[in-house]
This record gives structure tokens, sequence and C-alpha cells, in this order.
């Protein structure tokens, strides 16, 4: 396993190892912040029975839940460009946009250096937005049978190296692979178990999604795998904040076509990676994904929409895995996305926005 | 229900508001980062026998348990200064140093704003750095008995209303009460559940703060409530790294005269705040918590160690709540805890770190 230490040194060398990655900021330089912080969309209270003595908790009462954590960095410049809202996928946490497995940088910062405001958002029952435990404790306490508790998903390591596709079987690598797969252990670390299997339907996240979309004035909604559809399901919830939608590697639904309609209002960013086809078993079936969101995208244009697909091999970009955004070519991508937004989503006027701060 | 805009609008003023609160740096000058990032320290691999088909996760494999994730912000000036390790309660993130429910700066940015590097990590079973969630899956697979549930922890309102001292009873203040009342319902979003019952003895989180001070070459190490005593339990694993211990509203163990020597090379700072006595009910008994601090500040001293209480209604700084750092004076009482740095513990020439980058 690589050490903390080593991953520290790796950290304190990024600047110069990232460098070549971008052509567009000097990654080297101080990073200069307007503002940060953190703050909660959306909650509701939930009356909790008193557990029975000595099992858990601190007695009755009243909770918060299906709130959403998100963390934010405003640059000097942020004001002149929409803010980007990353979301994460299933069994991770906000630390997939953070600095990558082998200490280089990650996209919420290198987003934040190329101008833009970046919104991070653990999905509601997930890290610091926390979750509605109180399932766990009546079973516990005898009031609910065993069967009530949630289907927790955990992708386990061996499961994890084919969906992500770091090679065609555990242990395995594609020899053009950009995943940094010597750090393949602090991945792991990453990886967190997920208590969606617990919220209501519709899924609280896209509810506050849309939200923090309005309450921004105007935003970007992007989604990786699990999340990867999240911004057009808010976007059916309420379009009224979201600019652009960024969808990275998941299936794409099969939508009626006036839902079709609603989304074919907002630009639309579709990406996948490489090696689609060439990873066996799993729960997922990328080329199937693909194959849903070519036909999502060409409804979205049929019906007048704005929507590009990056299949990223047709580019002549190879090797990428699903966690891209940690690849080692992660910058280069990051750039597609911005570049995608200049061109599709503020070159129609839309990149004037208006948070109300300079 | 305060509305999360207005919690926007408030975070996008805090530099005019919180002004008059620090005469050391103007809180409204953009922020320089020399480097930021997160990764993990500590993690084990976990065999994970599979589940029954259909009963969650996506087979069985290894997953990676008891690894504690870490977000840090260096500033220019940082190595000038040790770095600043800042740990949460129960049923809280690391959110509890960010942005005060109020939308003011945090502990996290204000310290690195007085030249600190900034570490936060969330203890390990919470938030991002993920838990170890197989005996639930196992109970609901019937392989193991409800009994073997974990007692979740959580705070209800009702209870962390006095538990926090907000207030001598739930929905009652104090006339001089600093915590931000108003904006309560924005600390009720952090509270999230707690699932150290399901740590193996000793908390690897103790062994993961003292592997991160080792790994900083000296940090000073501050918990809070339910970790207000881990820097003393990282400091009887491994001393090595350890510089100072912050230790913030929490009952004091009774240590043997072994223990009291090791941890009395370390200069140490207890911190209490106001109305310890006078709330009714709840599981904290915050007057004697106090009294087993001051036995333990006394014992420190007789063996020759440097340790301060402060008891912030004895230096006439009335009305703290136990959210202290969310209380309306948090940054006067950052200051004091910089200046005990200053004066305990950098004054003995351990301030000249060497975390080997500038």
């Amino acid at each position: 396993m690589k050490s903390a230490v080593s991953v520290l040194l790796l950290a304190s060398l990024f600047a110069a190892s990232t460098l070549a990655q971008s052509s567009h900021v000097d990654l080297k330089k101080p990073l200069v912040i307007a503002s940060q912080g953190s703050f909660f969309v959306g909650g509701e209270k939930k009356a909790l029975p008193a557990p029975p003595a000595g099992r858990g908790g601190f007695g009755g009462g009243d909770v918060t839940v299906n709130q959403m954590y998100v963390q934010y960095q405003v640059p000097p410049n942020g004001t002149r460009h929409l803010p980007v809202v990353m979301v994460h996928g299933c069994c991770l946490s906000s630390k997939t946009w953070e600095t990558t497995p082998d200490g280089r940088m990650g996209w919420d910062e290198y987003f934040v250096r190329r101008d833009r405001s970046v919104y991070l958002a653990d999905q509601v029952s997930r890290a610091r937005s926390g979750f509605d435990s109180s399932v766990i404790s009546e079973v516990k306490a005898g009031t609910q049978p065993p069967s009530a508790l949630p289907n927790i998903i955990y992708a386990s390591q061996q499961i994890a190296w084919t969906v992500f596709r770091f090679g065609p079987a555990f242990g395995k690598t594609f020899p053009d692979g950009q995943f940094p797969i010597e750090s393949v252990d602090e991945l792991y670390k990453q990886m967190i178990p997920d208590f969606n299997a617990l919220l209501p339907n519709p899924n609280p996240t896209w509810k506050n999604m849309a939200a923090l979309a309005v309450q921004l004035k105007g935003a970007i909604l992007m989604g990786h795998s699990e999340s990867g559809f999240f911004p057009q399901q808010a976007a059916l919830l309420d379009p009224s904040g979201i600019r652009g939608m960024i969808s990275i590697e998941m299936p794409c639904a099969d939508l009626s076509a006036e839902q079709i309609g609603k989304l074919a209002k907002i630009p639309t960013l579709v990406m996948f990676g490489d090696h689609l086809g060439d990873v066996q078993g799993g729960p997922a079936n990328w080329a199937q994904s693909l194959e849903s969101c070519n036909t999502y995208v060409k409804k979205v244009k049929d019906a007048g929409g704005d929507a590009v697909m990056m299949h990223l091999p047709q580019m002549g970009i190879k090797g990428n895995s699903h966690m891209l955004m940690q690849d080692r070519n992660s910058l280069q991508l990051a750039d597609l996305i911005v570049d995608w937004i200049d061109q599709h989503v503020e070159s129609q006027g839309k990149g004037q926005k208006a948070k109300g701060k300079s």
C-alpha cells in the first residue's frame, strides 16, 4: 500500500508535475480566492421516536434529513463566468473532484484557476450531508424487521477495478490506461458506503441541485456515474436556474418527447472514456450506456437542442477510465469541458451571470 | 427555517460583518493559498463475504476501512508556523470548523489567514472517511442478529439545544448567549449519525492523528467534545509528531502517573465556555467535565508540564456555548488560541517547522 507520506510529498510536487498539462494557467502560482466556505441546501425536519433504553441515540426528538452539503470557492474573476456544481457518483464523495490519488491537482481547484466558481456537493445521504439512520436504530431496537434495512451499495476493490475500467480483469491493466494505477489504494480509501436506497423518490439530491442553481442565479450542473443524469433529473423538476448540463459516464434514461423538449432548452455535454466494451463482469455495461446516451443526444438534437457527445477515443484521446477526472490527462479533459462551456453555454450571452456579489 | 439563499447572502457579506472581530488580519482581502488539497491517513484492507443474491452490495471482495480523510490549506507563510489539525466532535463532521451557521468565516479559513496551515480531519467512520457497513448488510442478509447492529449516536434538535448550551431548556436562550441562535437550523443540518460504536479499540482516529502529526513533521492537534481528548489519546500512542494539544470542552480522563508524565512533555491548552451548570438534562455534565479537566491540568503541571485552562467566563468572556467555534465571538477565541500557540508552543523554538516544502 502506498504510504500517505509519499502522497503528501507528491502533493507538494503537484505544481511541477502537472504544469505541462495546462497551457491555460500557471499551476505553480499561489491560488487566490475571493471567497470560500460551505453551506447546506434543502433538508426537512423528521420526528424520531425515543429508542428503548440502552439502544442507542440520545433519546427521541427531531432530526434534519435530506439536506445537501456544499463546499465552494469563488475566484477573483469568478463572477465573469457561470458557477459549476460538481456531484460525485456511487460509493464516493466530493473527494472525487479533489487531489487525485497520485497527488495531482483535482478539477475542483483547476476550474477555480480557470476563473470558474466551483461548488462541490456531497449527495444527500452521503458523507457530510449525513443520512437518516432511524431505520437502523429501529431494527436494532426490534421495532422493525431486518428486511427493513437498506440495500447498502459498496464497490469492493475487485468490482471497482473493472467497473472503473482500470483493466480487463482485476489486477490487469490496459497498456494505454490513463488511471494512475500505482496509487489505486488511495482511490479505494475514497470509496464509502452508499445509502441512496434510504432516499425517498424523487431523490432529494435532484431537488437540491435545482434549488442550488436557482440560489446561484444560474449554474452549470455536472454529474458523474450514479449522478451522471442528475443534472437532467434536476432540470425536469425545475430548469429555471440550470444553464448547462454536463453528464459523465452513466446510462441515459429513455425519456418522453415532452421531457426531451424540456431538456432541449439547456445546452448538454455528455462525456465517455475508453475501453467501454473491454471489461468483464460487474454491474455496469458501459457500451450499452454509451448507446443509450447516443440515443438521448440524438433525441435532444432532433428536438432542436444543443447536445454534444464527447466519446474520447473517437476524438483521439485514448485510455481514459471511468474515473477520468483522476486520470493522468485529467486537466486536458477539464479544458475540453471549459471550452464547451465557453462555446455552448456562455457564448449565448448566458455567461453574464449575476450572483449579486463582486 | 432560515433559507439557504439568505445563508449565501450572509456568506457574501461575512467579510464586512466580521471585520471588527479581528485586529490581526483584514478579512476582506482575497485569500492567498500556497497549496490545498485532500488525502487519507491510515486505512486497512478488509475482506467481505458476498451477500446473498439481491441483498445489497456488488458481491464480495476487499474494502478499505479505518482510513481518515484530511482536507488542507497551506498559506504562503504557512511554513513559518506549525500546522494545526482540527478534529470535530460527536454527530458532526469537519463542517464544524467551516462557515458558521450564520455565514461568518470559520476557524478553518481564519487560522489560514493567521498564517497557519490547517488540516481538517473527518473522524474515522464519519462523513468522507466512510465507515465499515458490513454488519448492516449482514444483519439484512440474516447472517447476523439485529443485536449486532451498532448503537448509532445522533443528537436530536431537542437534545442538542441543551447539550450545546444554547439555553437552559429547549427553545429558551441565555440572555448573554453567543451562539447565533437565529441560524440554529443550519447547525441541525450539520448533525449526522455517529458510527463510532463500530470502531475497534483503540479508535483508529487516534492512531491516524498521531501518524498525521508525524507526516507533517510536527503539528498541533485540536479536538472538540467527543474528540476533545483525542490529542491526548493520540499522544499516548505516539507523541513523536505532536507539538501541542488543544482540547475544547470534554471530560478529561483519569490517567496514571506514567501517562501524565508522557503527556506533560507536550504543551496543553484546555478551553471551556460558559453556563456549564445552567442546563437541564441530556447526556452531558459540563460542570463535571470542567472539574475533571481542572484535575488533569493540575496533574500535568505537578508533573512539570505546561498546561493552561481557559475557562472563558473566568477570563471575562461570557455566554459561550459548546459550539464556541461558531459563536459570535469565535474569532476572538481563535486569537486566544493563536496567542497560546505563539507563547507556549512556538516560543520554545518548536515553531521552526520543517514540512519539506516552501
